[in-house]
């Protein structure tokens, strides 16, 4: 498989590492973060705007393509790239986690997933085998295993079980490969328990994997003990492949990831904030409808070279969002994927000139981080009430 | 004021004209469509997309943009152009329209308007002087006259007081004028009395304004009415001044608008469709959501240059409709505004090659038009609804 995951290591600097993929559509710089266009689109931005922020890859759904429009429509469309008119990489993800957080009902046996669909409640079956024929049919660059997720609070013993199925699915996705062109990645399960997520770093590393991801956190569970987790698991993952972490996403969680060795993140967390009017800064979000806003001449970021700072005062994205313009959600979500694709470049920089640790002192040293507390626990009630075991 | 007008005529052909409005932000060619951005900004779009699609005029609204963000602060940002980031010619309505239809309470007395907003329902009072004022502010280069507009049905008696006190208003807006830069253009009012029309058109040329709007059309009344009435208006004014045909605005009437002498055309109804999901063919309007698009591979206009048909097949903006993806709005509306912008364009030079009767036969040999009558009454029921006189 080595060959397949087209990772190099270029170097690492305090746990930090910088790398390249090779993908059929382009290499990729990591650290990387890919901005979410689950049912392939980046939400209110054209490929051309994701393009000229500086993004190589994204990531898309295979869950949310199967219910709409269909695997079979973007198969017939040449595939998901031709389809959403990306040229450069694209990630999908098996659709695991959105069985369980977001299909109506949703029931797993060994044998796959029986679920409901969340927008018209039809029932359907997924398998690994057929996750594995979608994301073929779909034409990402890299794709992911079918993985059992759990919940934050889980016993032990339940958090086993969906491990080792997680195990079981991921051996019959790679089975289930026909294509050659697409890297596999298996993810590591074991919710918050370190002797759980040791076994299953070492099962799927016996498997052998193109990257691995670390699903199941950020769920809910307390950030400390998320980033700890981060990196027993990443002492346990072989060096020269890439490490995913699934579903994180804000500055202050990537510069932590990146120190821990992590190489992929993607979020809905930027673009999600940024239509609720929150802002990324070098000192932390900021709310557009602040009334010292009203009236302000500069740009919310004044040295912001994206276009919505280029282009627009303050004062008059407050006015876009107050007057519920939708030109707003676009502005917002240009500035805070610029602000992360920076934030990425300069940890690249950080890393290859061996100044990592100080460019993470000096990171913290402005930014102040907004507290997700709420937030974690409402997605999480959301996640339990959704499950239907 | 002939030389304020900065109206040039080029060409006339079968009662269309082509001409050049000068303006302080360029020239601007005859008939025009004019984009609506009522609140500072062209719905879902950047100013440079309105620009890229061709436009060099969009229009604003001093109603919407005195209640958020408030006159003092768009002036405080060195005037409308620059806030809303477009370096074109902008057109600002006076707000008479949007006065006796949108806010909350609307009481007119010869000295002005009461009224409460729509937003938060807070009174407010406008007087023809505080209108110039604000626009002066503003800083457009084509400003309008407050007019009190009558609603479909009103009485004869009625139509003419509101006609009067419209006149009254013009000759305080006219005196009211402090800056040399801008162009003011009287509103023709009456209903649908011919005589009326008449005497607004006399009263209102004998004042003389740098061009002249017709309003209180396409407001409930039929169709074969509204053009009679254009035709007759068209009939008074004067050759050499530009007439613009207010809140007109789908393909089929900007055709016979054109065909009737006008060369200033605004509405909403392109952008707003747009977001419904009806798109602008040569052989009418298409619902993108029809189950004929769901799977062609083929952009909705196959021959049409704009962004969207460039770039996407019908079945994937059938896709972000379904899928609510906020994109489909926006290259809906790129879209349906290309469409208007070609026809403008076709316009304009079968004009001037002398062509303009085989255009419109060529036109509506194959153009369906969409019955608007269920939308028209809806509206006409809310205009009537919201006034309180």
């Amino acid at each position: 498989m080595t060959e397949q995951s087209g990772f190099r290591l270029l170097k690492t600097c305090a746990g930090a590492r910088v790398g390249e993929l090779a993908t059929p559509h382009g290499p990729v710089a990591t650290p990387v973060f890919l901005p979410v266009g689950s049912q392939g689109a980046v939400k209110t931005l054209t490929p051309e705007e994701v393009k000229d922020i500086g993004f190589k890859m994204v990531l898309a759904n295979t869950y949310h393509l199967y219910l709409r429009p269909g695997i079979e429509v973007v198969a017939k469309m040449s595939g998901l790239h031709k389809f959403m008119g990306w040229d450069g990489a694209i990630l999908t993800d098996s659709g695991g986690y959105q069985l369980f957080s977001l299909a109506a009902l949703c029931r797993a046996s060994d044998e796959g997933v029986v679920f409901r669909s969340h927008i018209d409640g039809s029932e359907h079956f997924l398998t690994p085998e057929l996750v594995v024929q979608y994301q073929e049919a779909l034409g990402a660059d890299i794709i992911m295993v079918l993985d059992e997720c759990s919940a934050y609070g889980d016993s032990l013993e339940r958090v086993r079980e969906a491990m080792l199925r997680t195990h079981r699915w991921a051996e019959r996705c790679k089975k289930a490969l026909k294509r050659g062109d697409q890297a596999l990645y298996g993810i590591v399960q074991g919710g918050v328990f370190p002797e759980l997520r040791r076994q299953s770093v070492e099962y799927l590393t016996s498997l052998g994997f193109a990257g691995y991801a670390i699903g199941g956190l950020s769920v809910g569970e307390p950030k400390t003990q998320t980033l700890a987790l981060v990196e027993e698991v990443v002492a346990l993952l072989p060096q020269d492949k890439p490490r995913y972490l699934m579903g994180v996403g804000s500055p202050e969680d990537i510069v932590e990831g990146v120190a821990r060795g992590i190489d992929i993140f993607d979020s809905a967390l930027p673009t999600r904030v940024a239509r609720n009017g929150a802002l990324f800064t070098w000192q932390g979000r900021r709310n557009i409808r602040n009334t010292a806003f009203s009236q302000m001449d500069q740009p919310l970021v004044p040295d912001c070279r994206c276009y919505t700072c280029r282009t627009f005062s303050a004062a008059y994205l407050q006015h876009l969002f107050k007057s519920e313009e939708l030109l707003a959600l676009r502005l917002a979500t240009i500035h805070n994927l610029y602000f992360i694709h920076t934030l990425m470049d300069r940890i690249r920089n950080a890393v290859l000139d061996g100044t990592f640790n100080a460019f993470r002192d000096n990171f913290w040293a402005s930014y102040q981080p907004t507290d997700e507390g709420a937030r974690v626990s409402q997605k999480q009630k959301w996640l339990r009430s959704r499950r239907q075991l």
